[in-house]
């Protein structure tokens, strides 16, 4: 077994260091990384943003305009979580340490937020300004159980 | 007629007081506005950028991950436009006047740069890497156009 298990131990360490390279791999830095996942989370911000007069009653409700930010606000939440690479934890970012100690709950809620802008935007299509509302509310509440988990304080 | 007129005449500002009101509208302030074409460019380019190495020979070819960047990339080239707003040309942007006094010619460029994106997603989903060298190349015209008359040197 002694002989079998030194190749394997080989190929698992190596399998490990490929993997963490592989996790950074798409950003040609770690600046880049962090760039990327809060210019994401903005640009997505600002789109689910604009449906919140609307929500509110402030703004006319108008059928194509709120289906439009809400497929972009859709699209854009898909994005910003290849930027959370290792080593991501510093510099001009308010990510708390437990995304990466606690990674399986940070997937999690980050999945929450995915699926609750997915059924936004099927809302918005739907044309159902009360369904949208609901929805509305759902999606703030999956963004804001991520902040309060894992986005420090500003 | 002058009794006509005046009114008229009253019509036509108040029209273009509400158009300029207007142009900020999806942003509650000019600052936003600069950070969201910013943030919007940043991301496309680093999904564009990615098929740099493919397109160089250096990382091997894979259609998925192409024809996914490719996509994003389209996506996203849609978006930065709105945020050329009236007044934006000040503080942390590289924005030239020209884009407002010359906004016809930055209308095109964008245009340009939408539609070369939007080939490249084309071939991208082709799956020919002769095609898809082709048009990154033509895309990355695209956007130096676009820099050289629209951008300051960094």
């Amino acid at each position: 077994m002694q002989s079998l298990l030194k190749p394997l131990l080989g190929m698992v360490l190596v399998a490990g260091v490929v993997g963490a390279a592989q996790a950074q791999a798409p950003f040609a830095k770690v600046e880049d990384a962090v760039k990327y996942r809060k210019n994401a989370l903005f640009v997505m911000a600002q789109h689910f943003g604009r449906l919140g007069p609307v929500v509110k009653g402030e703004r006319p409700y108008n059928k194509d305009e709120v289906a439009k930010n809400a497929a972009i606000a859709e699209q854009m939440s898909k994005l910003p979580w290849d930027g959370f690479v290792a080593g991501s934890d510093k510099g001009e970012t308010g990510a708390k340490p437990e995304i990466w100690t606690d990674a399986a709950k940070f997937k999690s809620a980050a999945e929450k937020m995915q699926q609750e802008m997915s059924k936004l935007a099927q809302a918005a299509n739907g044309g159902d300004l009360n369904a949208i509302k609901a929805q509305f509310g759902e999606t703030g509440k999956a963004c804001k159980a991520c902040h309060d988990d894992f986005r420090k304080k500003p």
